[in-house]
């Protein structure tokens, strides 16, 4: 089966985090088209089981197949970390997820070979940042820690907050004694507070974000299997990107208008349990 | 039908939070047994739609009518706000929320008629605390606040910290400045923040728990429908209490073991996706 260049790529997230990701695409791939599923009625995974996570990634890429699209980016670190290589095996479809390119990037940035990463709790128990890590070069030490308080003070607004500032040099406070050079933003919350976190952790310290080697891991992928969208005109946008949340989708749109390039046109609500 | 004495009460909520009210009702009931659900694959439930806290209310329903309970509490106060109203039509069995019993012991403490509520963003949004409150006293004053921050920072943790101290006192400066003189706990996870809520609103503020409350109305309710349990002797606790999850049950086990005054023996997980 050749595979339609000009079908959509599909992305889905636990929720709206996954929006970041999609941002970067649509300034690294400006003519692709995208299909976004968050999982909005039941986000967050950073705290849920492996189990719970593969079930619901599995349903998930089941909706994108039956919208037809030609490739997935899982958009979410911990589906990523906890379900990537179990539904891979599933399916024909090239899929790719946020942790391999967001370690690449890390081992290439570091240079005293100290590297943190901050995740959800579901990440950083998988260790996947860590194992892909050390695979590449055992010499590189992890630092990792969770910091589950991250998406809730984003999604209350408070990226530049005093209080996220205290938090943040709490979570932060072991990797930096630890001397790392390089800081991953290994959840898709995470590049929001950007500003906040390379004032706690200084100039010393390189931030990379996963969403933007994602985008850059995409471009490979589609020219490799030759799969890229043929160019289309500005002020396409609107078609071309289409919105799925298993919750309403209302305060979605909100939140999504405040990260996107481009306003939601289309977006519709699935009952993705069904799936 | 007559239902049976002895058949367990049916518990649920979004997650664990709703295990503060079991254990007031094991304080209150001691004969009573218990199922407990905790919908903790898709918690939380504060942040999610009507119509989607209805479905998922009623799949909990339908799982616990199984257990051939001889009553409900919700034990969630964003369900009980959201989807009590819708659910309870759908049922023959007798049930209860934490709103309405909440909203009866503040308008009974309350001296100058000024009531402040905190809770998740869908209890608030619905409005029910402020509607139940002024349909019994218009003279009453209701200042309600959505206080997302805490549930995350609750499940951290972090319940005696100066980071939660100064998030609640940024959540109440307006109730406070609005002289409430009682304050509804509308969010399961409020009373472990109890200390240190009372803190932050001086000795002039009444804390009140609707986990409490429920308790209280479960024994009315259990005594007009002639539904109490047959005594029970001290030592028999443990096939009494069954715990079902949505989610892995491991981290559920962690958490109830801390709130309460019973071990967990039986917990099992649930697709209740299926119900």
């Amino acid at each position: 089966m050749t595979a339609d260049k000009n079908a959509p790529v599909g992305v889905f997230d636990s929720g709206l985090g996954g929006l970041t990701v999609v941002r970067e695409i649509m300034r690294n791939l400006p003519d692709e088209s995208l299909v976004y599923f968050g999982d909005t009625a039941r986000v967050p995974y950073g705290n849920k089981s492996k189990d719970t996570i593969i079930r619901y990634s599995g349903q998930i890429i089941r909706f994108l197949q039956e919208q037809n699209v030609k490739a997935i980016v899982v958009a979410c670190n911990t589906a990523s970390a906890l379900a990537l290589d179990t539904v891979e095996k599933e399916i024909d479809l090239p899929i790719l997820g946020v942790v391999r390119p967001g370690a690449g990037m890390a081992i290439r940035t570091t240079r005293n070979k100290r590297i943190g990463v901050i995740a959800t709790e579901g990440t950083i128990r998988s260790g996947l940042y860590h194992e892909l890590i050390c695979a590449e070069d055992p010499e590189i030490s992890v630092f990792e820690k969770a910091c589950p308080l991250f998406v809730p003070l984003v999604e209350e607004g408070w990226n530049k907050d005093p209080v996220t500032e205290e938090v943040a040099r709490r979570y932060l406070k072991e990797l930096l004694e630890n001397d790392i050079d390089t800081l991953i933003m290994g959840c898709t919350h995470y590049p929001l507070l950007r500003t906040l976190l390379k004032r706690v952790v200084g100039e010393k310290v390189t931030l990379v974000n996963p969403a933007y080697e994602t985008a850059q891991a995409l471009k490979q992928l589609l020219e490799k299997r030759n799969l890229f969208h043929e160019p289309v005109s500005v002020g396409e946008e609107a078609g071309r990107y289409r919105y799925f949340a298993s919750d309403s989708i209302e305060h979605f749109k909100d939140f999504a208008n405040r990260i996107l390039p481009y306003d939601i046109v289309q977006a519709e609500q699935v009952a993705i349990e069904k799936y």
